[in-house]
């Protein structure tokens, strides 16, 4: 653990950050049942033995929207065990906490009330696992926030209209603003940015003093045209946003060149699908904030996290070990695959040594692209031989048939059975990046969509404009409009146009307000706080480097992305 | 509200006593959903204006194995804002709390924790509806110790052996002995108390100076023989039992004159069914104990629990109103419901007078036996007409053929359609005070089984013998036996023999490990502890009455118990 104590005086906010813990998950599973419950222990005991301030949990902290009574006794148990206790608090509340704390009978800092010991403060956003429901609106969180163990803020009650309201905390003569906005659909969200339905208050006096800390749990990858947000939204007076809901550990805080500010996307802290985002390994963050211009973000990697390797493995690759026609191909294929599965599970073993915290048994995952005339072979046969060793041993085969696909897009050669949805859908696919994209481009794009057409985001708009087709297509559909020339004429004109004038607008909505984006330049001072780590802290401001949107996983060659 | 405050030293504890609370009972219904919150809120906030040293609740705080969350949320809310504060604790607990407290990792009285600021600690063990369930064993009162919001006591983690060793506290020179068994299916409990695997520990030092209570959670009215637990069963060292499960208030304490213990039922504090039982006027107690021998039990009424008014009419009766067939004699019929109700709502309205805490709407239900050839009329039109007055239009009417049932059996004549369960029932309860009484009695009851026969207990006899002779037909059936003659032949010999051994070597049991139960006699010195109260204080010994089972409602004719 990091000493870094040369840092932590009295002017420095010390916050430890981790999101989607997801407890409860799997937790009837014989092998990885405790997994989610282990690294909350964990990521609370690191809080405690690095003296936070407070915990800044970035949503779903529990996997089920009802959680299980075993897992509310377990979450009961760690906070009170984890959180409680006699280390008093560095820092003061100085907003109106009635405000901040909308969903409890208790409107205050759990620190503060009279009745409690509270040595850790929890400050906790809800997820879209374990949002509110109800006639009252209340989630999982709000029963930890009744029993005074955690702090729940970000809750909109409105469905009108956001203000988001900072708590505004004080350490020395450092002023954190801390903003929350806890998860909403997507779309809705998207759709009250563009109709500056959203706002985030600010302090009125000295208002440039402040950091400005934000906590949001939505899509941060495009899932569609309005089915994520896209961080322009987000108000350019932040400084850090704390983006929770993603699960790829992309922990490093990432500038965004146009806003201004730092996002760090933590990632979960347990696997919840065995895509390669998921595979990347998991880290919380020690973030120190001093002053309104310094701040540092430690990585701390988590040492209970179930390892999770995933390989892709192209059959059509192997030409000079097999073909489809070569006698026994099948067999050979297992062969082959059996190698795949056992190499990661001696990189896993090799890598395990020495972490007597790290579960024996690792997630593996072989993604077989078995495209070109391949057969599949038996799984639960092959799972058999790696039962013992494997924590998954049911599914780490995962049969594909991408390049195939692929292949009958170029062609525009539809397979058998294909629906009309698909056909559309293939054509658009090849189609894209000639007639389409240049069609969008001519509709007036402006310098922010320039910023969403740099090589890095091609798989982005792919994924949007497929996204689109796709419900046009299920409009279309129910107008009864269904040959792929009347498709091809309607299509015309959707897409990312809509989306351009949609930042622009949220952006003119800020301009309006009086913001005043061009000030400041966070980055400049950054640079002077660093200091050691386990893994090696992460000075501001970071390299240069893309967004690492859609991670690989460790010996990954497929591209993915977790989120739950 | 008592002032009593002459009577409340530092020598005397002062209990506050509910149980079977069931919390979030029909929490969805429009008019009732919040009955069961308001008066947990009453009970809590009792029991801070009272002062008391401690709650002690005696099962089903909630209504549902898995509250929901508003209920949870409600619960920890209330818990938090009545139990929680400065008041000083001023008794200590001096037995083993990781026995006492044995489903917690914090297995401690709530008030010792340092963390945690407690000015009413609750002590409550479950009953059958908030029972332990699933591998861990948890029930919804584990959330709540978890929390540090009540200690759950009296689970019993063996089904092998029960060791009940109680919670022993000292107040002043006062030392109290709590013990508490939370709810275990009756027939299982019954079967190890006549196996001698129940124990309740006794402290090791001056056994006779503590006054021993005991919170019991179990069917005390007999359904079948073995499916209640006689109180004989009880140990009768002790001086108190606090009866949960039956839902009638019979909390004025009554002296078992075998075991020479008390035993008050508080009952419930909402009605879960429109049974007689329910109708009884709702209390909780305020329990004052000083010394080993001094006690009070003072009824306080419950103010926000809702007017439940019953009646019975045997449209036989009304022979100079109308017979089957009279013109119109359904619409006659109707009208004199309708008088009825709307009687039973006048009553409810001049009760309420003055109690603006007490719900407008009174829960109704008239019994109408239409025995005799009468017809049943329309309910959901007769509900419309009370549908703005009644908490329970949809229901208030219910039709039984209870006369006609009778003379079928007297007579021996089956109606048709009757299986042949029913006949050997018909047949087993005709004949029951004659032949098959006298059978029982010959086979050589003690002088325990007289305590069961006298008058006040000839309806759980009647009860005992039909079920046992349901079960035995059920045995029978199984084995092919079918025809009335072989079935009266079979069944001879079952029934209360088996029931008084089991007593008898319960009390062998006792005997064996060398109580003596017969050198003291509580109630001589209870009569110098008496009070004022609302409701007027019940000294002890109070005067020599009946158990009073099987209550009538209010207004009733009717015989039935309400149990949850």
């Amino acid at each position: 653990m990091s000493s870094g104590n040369t840092l932590d005086d009295e002017e420095t906010f010390k916050i430890l950050i981790a999101t989607d813990v997801h407890l409860g998950y799997l937790e009837k599973d014989a092998i990885r049942g405790n997994d989610s419950y282990n690294t909350l222990n964990e990521i609370l005991n690191c809080a405690k033995t690095n003296k936070v301030d407070f915990i800044l949990l970035g949503g779903d902290l529990f996997h089920d929207n009802k959680p299980s009574r075993r897992c509310l006794h377990n979450c009961i148990t760690m906070l009170r065990r984890y959180c409680m206790g006699d280390s008093p608090i560095h820092f003061n509340i100085l907003s109106d906490q009635t405000v901040n704390f909308n969903t409890t009978q208790f409107p205050w800092v759990n620190y503060q009330d009279e009745n409690l010991n509270i040595s850790i403060p929890v400050f906790s956003i809800h997820g879209n696992h374990d949002d509110p429901t109800g006639a009252e609106g209340l989630c999982a969180l709000d029963l930890l926030g009744a029993s005074g163990l955690i702090n729940h803020f970000g809750h909109s009650n409105s469905v009108e209209r956001i203000e988001i309201s900072p708590i505004l905390m004080q350490k020395g003569n450092t002023k954190l603003a801390l903003y929350g906005l806890g998860s909403i659909p997507d779309e809705r969200l998207y759709r009250m940015f563009v109709n500056k339905q959203v706002t985030m208050l600010r302090p009125k006096e000295d208002p440039d003093e402040w950091f400005n800390l934000f906590a949001i749990h939505q899509n941060r990858s495009k899932h569609g045209p309005t089915n994520y947000i896209p961080e322009q939204f987000l108000d350019d007076f932040l400084d850090l946003v704390v983006w929770g809901h993603e699960h790829e550990c992309l922990i490093t805080p990432t500038r965004n060149e146009q806003q201004l500010f730092y996002v760090t996307q933590p990632g979960s802290s347990v696997a919840t699908s065995l895509s390669p985002g998921e595979a990347t390994k998991k880290h919380i963050g020690l973030l120190r904030v001093k002053g309104r211009k310094k701040m540092n973000l430690e990585k701390i990697p988590l040492k209970t996290v179930r390892q999770f390797f995933i390989q892709d493995v192209v059959l059509a690759d192997y030409q000079d070990l097999f073909t489809p026609d070569t006698p026994q191909v099948t067999k050979k294929v297992e062969n082959l695959c059996h190698a795949k599965v056992t190499e990661m599970l001696e990189e896993a073993e090799r890598e395990r040594l020495g972490c007597p915290l790290t579960p024996e048994k690792p997630l593996i995952r072989l993604r077989v692209d078995y495209s070109g005339g391949f057969d599949t072979f038996n799984t639960s046969r092959f799972s058999q031989k790696f039962v013992d060793r494997v924590a998954n041993p049911k599914d780490i085969i995962h049969f594909l048939r991408r390049r195939e696909q692929k292949e009958d897009i170029k062609g525009l050669t539809p397979a058998e059975g294909l629906r009309v949805e698909d056909l559309v859908k293939q054509y658009f696919q090849a189609a894209e990046q000639t007639v389409q994209l240049s069609l969008l481009t001519e509709q007036g794009m402006g310098k922010a969509i320039q910023e969403f057409v740099d090589k890095d985001e091609k798989d982005a708009i792919e994924e949007l404009i497929t996204y689109q087709l796709e419900k046009t297509q299920r409009h279309l559909q129910a107008r009864g409009v269904t040959t792929e020339q009347d498709i091809d004429t309607e299509v015309k004109g959707v897409g990312l146009a809509w989306e351009v004038g949609a930042i622009n607008r949220a952006k003119a909505h800020r301009l309006e307000r009086g913001d005043n984006p061009g000030d400041k330049d966070i980055s400049d001072d950054f640079a002077d706080v660093t200091m050691d780590s386990d893994e090696g802290s992460v000075p501001f401001p970071p390299p240069t480097r893309g967004r690492g949107r859609g991670g690989r996983g460790r010996g990954g060659r497929g591209r993915g992305r977790g989120e739950g």
